[in-house]
Formats: structure tokens, sequence, C-alpha cells
């Protein structure tokens, strides 16, 4: 096969075959397709697309491009939760331990912080002592015997994806449905699991910015997972706004404990539950997703969802008091407000900004060999629609570098909008897309 | 500058800034920008296009990525005249010579073979002795003494351009307008050209399969070659079947001396005495198309043409006697006709399939490796139009490996189409760019 001429088909807009999608995924993994051809084809198919069938394959060939991970030891089904990436999005460490205490049985290969995106593995990491790390028996182990473990990738997995998500974050070919979608559900299934809850986030802080790509991406996956012959369903949730209001390692285990202590809720907590009973109706636990809710409530109010978060953190070499004592975890030095510069609304954020000002104070990498600074973030003071007064706080800093404060505080300031007009504000779950129907809650 | 970010900004459809095509350019050449980018952004121009003046800019930039030939040691306007290729595409051993005899000063750096279509210095290279390497000093020399000559590139011209062409080729990019305008552009910039002639081929043989296409690439390099200050036009000429009747190296030179001394015609001489009527134009020595055909006829009936031939020839360490008698140029061993499969009209030809089956009997080079021979090929016997009894030759092979034979018939039986229906004659010329307005004659 001449690689020209499957760039050529593509770029002429027509399908290609599951042999030139072979060569295209096995070409990636195996280096017999130079860089420069495998960046073309992906700038052809973002023009171009994918279609369901052409996607589906292309997500195959990346699965078993390595090794898949085997879960048949664990008992019942395992399912997994996929989040496309958001600010504030702590839902893993709220819904996992809640499933978890509900009977769900929960493998999860989870990944580090992206962009302006924070990653479970480096939320755990912040915990003293806790661990990311198991072999292959030992994650099954802990599966088996608490109903859950987060850590991170055991072996190769998908090298064609790695190889391809590479190239496309340096040639501008990122934002691009049937790519992103076969990139991601590729991954799930190579990582072994048996059923899959995606929340696809929507609005200033997400990949997709608009509510129809978002459903586009959506549909795309939950169709190539429905072909693989997994339960799959997606919902499209917000991200105007970070959806907690910690950003920041440390910061956000704190937060996700507060919910399950019960001294906490909001947004977060509200997209945990909707994805937890999702989760548990997968499961074959619950029978509908009222009856996940109140089975997730349930682990939440009798503390049963602390006590599992507990023994997952000691379970990966943790120090299990934070979850009685936030203050075991790590502290910033410095907390410093971020003043209103006028009243009036808070109408707009822009959350993609949030999540990169996180960045720079510590709490994510700008580059892969960057060291992250597990107790820095932020906090936010207000959501949108809250009224403020001028110098009324819509954040406070946490920092260890004091030096970085000012320009953290402009960053924030022209990150969010308050304006004399009281905005629409932006619902919270838009739309849930499943193998047989879209539907749109908005 | 981030040059994902460039490639973002094409993909969005936005013109790139000079200093954007700038890093572009100059990325290809001094390979400071990795190919994987290089093709993305290739790619993403092939679907957004570029405007007048991104195409423009990237030119003079490929144009000054490397040296420039400087021809001010000649008198007069250095006329050059350039194809985009095709097949018995001899124009330039019949109009160089012709031009030259009226007193134009023709310093041509030309090219070899390329996929389907011959190259004029490997024509050259047939005759025996003949060279085409000159240094500067005695490229400029000849030129003045007598008038023309024609060389391989003396030196680096347009690393950007040829990194790109080597790029475009391997990643399906090589059919974009601005892509293939501002590389023949640059190129004929960087050779020194004062005034340029274009010969933009259409049909089955041409690079440019559709009229609009080609108009549209004649107006593009038309518009670049203005803004530089160059005077240039372009002729739209037909390609859908052999311009010459002979296609192989010494088969074209035969025909180029053929023409020159009277003993053939047709359109490879109304084509060459059109463009060449322009470079007199374009050289200050004739005063209108019409005053430079009478010119060129002139020159051709006083076997002026055929002299000045011969004095390239010598002039560049060739055997001037194959202007005499074409025995001197080499002869394959075998002759066989290829019959016309049925009685009719001769309807189409796929020109490039005959492009490549010369090439297979080793009249082109498949990798850049291969060596030519200089003697095979293959002579049209019809013409489109033609009726033809079933049986009657549709063109003689030329060939020195006997066991090529049967494989290439074949190829050229499926190549040319034998109808029942007269079909309509393509016309010659269909369109004639200058910088003021484009003329169809069709």
């Amino acid at each position: 096969m001449n690689f020209v001429d499957v760039i050529l088909k593509k770029k002429a807009g027509e399908a290609l075959s599951p042999e030139e999608i072979r060569a295209f995924a096995r070409g990636a993994a195996d280096g017999s397709v130079p860089d420069y051809q495998l960046s073309a084809l992906l700038m052809a198919i973002c023009f171009q697309g994918m279609n369901a069938q052409e996607t589906a394959c292309l997500t195959m060939e990346m699965m078993h491009s390595g090794g898949v991970v085997d879960l048949s030891a664990i008992d019942g089904v395992c399912v997994d939760k996929h989040s496309t990436g958001g600010v504030g999005d702590t839902t893993t460490l709220v819904l996992v331990p809640l499933a978890a205490a509900c009977g769900a049985k929960v493998a999860k290969l989870s990944g580090r912080g992206l962009g302006h995106t924070g990653g479970t593995l480096d939320k755990l990491e912040s915990i003293p002592g806790c661990s990311v790390e198991k072999t292959q028996e030992e994650f099954v182990e802990q599966v088996q015997r608490i109903g859950c473990a987060v850590i991170g990738q055991t072996q190769d997995l998908c090298p064609a994806d790695k190889a391809l998500y590479a190239l496309r974050d340096v040639t501008g070919t990122v934002g691009c449905v049937p790519l992103i979608a076969s990139s991601i559900v590729s991954k799930k299934l190579a990582s072994g699991a048996g059923a899959i809850i995606l929340d696809v986030k929507t609005g200033s802080g997400a990949l997709m910015h608009t509510l129809e790509e978002s459903i586009e991406l959506a549909r795309a996956m939950v169709d190539i997972g429905t072909q693989a012959g997994k339960p799959i369903l997606a919902l499209v949730t917000g991200m105007d706004q970070p959806l907690g209001t910690h950003v920041g390692n440390a910061l956000e285990v704190k937060e996700a404990i507060d919910i399950l202590s019960g001294r906490a809720g909001g947004d977060l907590l509200a997209v945990s539950l909707e994805l937890g009973s999702r989760m548990l109706v997968a499961s074959g636990i619950a029978k509908d997703v009222a009856d996940g809710k109140a089975r997730m409530r349930g682990a939440l109010e009798s503390g049963a969802g602390l006590e599992r978060l507990r023994e997952m953190i000691e379970a990966q070499g943790g120090d299990g008091r934070v979850c009685e004592d936030v203050d075991y975890l790590p502290h910033a030095a410095y907390r410093i407000d971020v003043p209103a510069p006028r009243g009036g609304y808070v109408a707009k954020m822009d959350t993609t900004e949030i999540g990169y000002c996180a960045q720079d104070l510590g709490a994510g990498r700008k580059k892969k060999t960057d060291v992250i600074d597990p107790a820095v973030g932020l906090v936010m003071r207000v959501r949108l629609g809250d009224a403020v007064a001028a110098g009324q706080p819509l954040a406070t800093l946490y920092l260890n570098k004091r030096e970085l404060a000012n320009e953290a505080i402009a960053r924030m300031q022209r990150a969010i909008t308050v304006s004399p007009e009281r905005p629409a504000l932006p619902p919270l779950i838009y739309a849930a897309v499943s193998p047989e129907e879209t539907i749109r809650y908005v």
C-alpha cells in the first residue's frame, strides 16, 4: 500500500478501508509510516471527517496496537468513568468511592494534568504517601477487595494512540471529533472497562466549546463503544465555570473530602451523582437513574463513601487520616484574595484561563518535566450569576511563591467578567447520549 | 512564534502574516520547523488556500531562501519560458533556438523528467556528448555569444521550495494552486529571468485536469510575477493528447530537429510559435504577437533556428551533426506497433498513461536513481479525431527490452479510446492570461 494514496483518498473526502486504517494505526505505533505522512492524513481527517465505521475501526486498531488490561479476575462488571477534562473537575474522587460503597467495581486507569485541566493522578499524589503505581496483580486485588482503585497505566496501552496524540498536539489537529473520540474510547477499551460512563464537558473550560460539537463527540464515542459491545452512555455537562470551587491538587482532594463528609455540595456533587448513578445502572446495581442517585446519596449520608475513599488511599499507601482532618494535606504558604475590580454580577468566566492561572501557580505542568506543587491553586469565591461588590473576593489564590501573586490576580480579574446585568445561568446537564437516543435538556 | 498557532490559523481559514509565511519558508529551508508541522500546514493550505498576498509572499520567501542567478552581464532582457509539464512536450527545443535566432536572449535553467512528464535536460543529454552542466560564467558567456543556453541549476536555488516540493510529493499535497504557483515562479525568479512566458497545460496529461483549475493556476502565477515586477503572461494549452508525435528523449530531439528542418509541424510547432512569439514581444523584439510569429516563421524557414540549435548543442559539447542527420542520435533496438483493437475514431487519450508507458519502457525514472535509456519511447501514429481501421497502428513502441512490449501494447490500447462516434476535437489554445486580462478562446 502506498500511503500517499491513503492521504489523497481522505483528502478527496472518501472513506478509508479497514486495511488503510490499519496501516495508519500500525504505522503510527511502529513508526513504519513517517510522521509527516501521519500529520498530513490527520489534517485531512480534520477537514473531511471520518464516518462511524472508520472511527470505530481506528478505535479498535489503536486499542489492539498494544496490551489490553485483563480484569476478568474481578467479580462483576468493572465500570469506568471518563471526563474529557475540565477545571475544578474532581468528580472521580467523589463518585468512585461512593459507587464502590454501593457495590460497584471501579478499576480506573487515570491520567495526569494536561494543558489547563487537572489530572486525578496528580491529585492523589498530593495525599502524603499515596501512590498511583501498582502492578497489574495488585491493581486487580485492590479492586476485588475494596471495590476501587485509581492508578496510572500498568503497561504499554494503545501505543498507536500515544504516537498520534503526541503528533496531534504539535500539528494543530487536536480539535477533531473522530480523532478525539477514537483516542478516548480506545484507551478505555484497552484498560479493560466492562461499561463506560462518559462526561463530555462543554463551555469555556472544555475541549469542545460549543454544545453541538460536544453532543457530536458524545454521540461518536457512544457509537464506538456500542459497536465494541460495551454498555456506554455520555452526559454533556457544563464547563462554563470551574465545576467545584477548588482548583489545584491538594485543594481538590480537600473539596472531595468536604463533600464526602457532608460539609460541601454544589455542582461538583450534583454532577458526581448524575454520573455515579449511571455507573450503578451500568453495573446492574441500580434499576434506574433515580434508584442509583438514592443509593449514591445513601452512601454519602452514611459516611460509607468517605470510608471507602480512606480505604482506597490507604490501599495505595497514603495517609488515610486526611479523610478526618484535611490539615494532613499539604498547605500553601500564602493565601491572597483576588478582589472584584468593580461591583455587579459575575457574568462570564474564561474557565480555560482560570485553569492556566492555577497551572502558573504550580498546580500544573507547562512541559512534561515540570514538577507540580501539590499545595498551590485557587479557590473560587463566586459562581456565575452571583452579585459582588467592588473589592469583594472573586477567588483566593493559594501560593508558595509570593512573587506570582500580582500577575495571577490580574489574570483572574481578566478571566472573570463582572457586569451590571444579571446574566442567565448556564445549565449543569445539557444532554444525555445513549446508544438509542440523544436527550437534550436545554 | 509557536508554529502550531500558524497551522491552527490556516486551518481556521485565516490569512497568514508575512512573518508567519517567512517562518514557514525558512523553517522548510533550514529544518527549523519539523516536517510533520510543514506537512500539516501544507494540507491545511490545500483545503483553505492562500490569497494573492500570501502566495506572492511565499514565492518571494522561497526565492530568497537560496542564491539568485545574476544575468546582468547579458545584454537585453533574458526571457524564460516554463511549461507545467506534459507528454511529447518538446516546445523548449523548438522555440529556444528560433527565439534566439530572432535576437532573444534565453538563459534557461531546465529540469529533468518528473512522473509521467519528460524533462528537457534528459532530452539534451540524449544527444551524444551534450552536457547540461556549466559554470555560472560559462552559462552567461554562452547566452551572450549565441543567444541561448539550456542547462541544469548552477547553484542552490530555492532550498525552501526544494524541501517543500519533496514533502508535497509524499504527503498528497501536490495539487494545490498557490503551492504550485509559488513553487514554479520562485524558481523562475531565482534563475534570473527578466520576463517569463508560461505554458499551463490542461487536460488528461496535465497536472491540472480541468480548464478552470488551469486558468486559476495561470492567473496565480501571472499575478505573482507581476507583483515581483516582471513582465509575465501565460497561455493555457491543450494536453488531451501528446503535444508532439514523439515521446521519449532522443525521439523528442529528433522531432524538434524535424520541425526546425521543415520536415514536420503540427501542434508542437503551433504551440511553439504561440509561446515563442510572446517571448519576442516580452523581449521587446516584436511589436505584437503577429509580428513575433512572422519573425519565428522566418527563422524557421531560413534555417536560422536549426543552425542556432546546432550552435547550442556544440557549445554544450554535443555532436552538432544530429541537426543534419538524426541518425547520429541513439536508436532503440526494436520497433513494435500498437494495433488498434477495433475500427472507429480516436475519441480519447489518457495522456498521463501514455507518459507512464514511455517511462516504463525506460524513457523516464520511477525513482531518482533510475538511469534513463535515451533511445526508447514511442511515436504516436494517430491524433484525436482520426479514423482508424482495426489493426492499424495507434503508435509505435521504440524499445531495447523486447519483453516489455506486450504489457506496453496492452497499456497503450487501454490509454487510447477508439469509438464509433466521431469526437469533437479539443482546442489547442484555451486561454491567454496577462496581468490585465484573461482571454478565453473556448
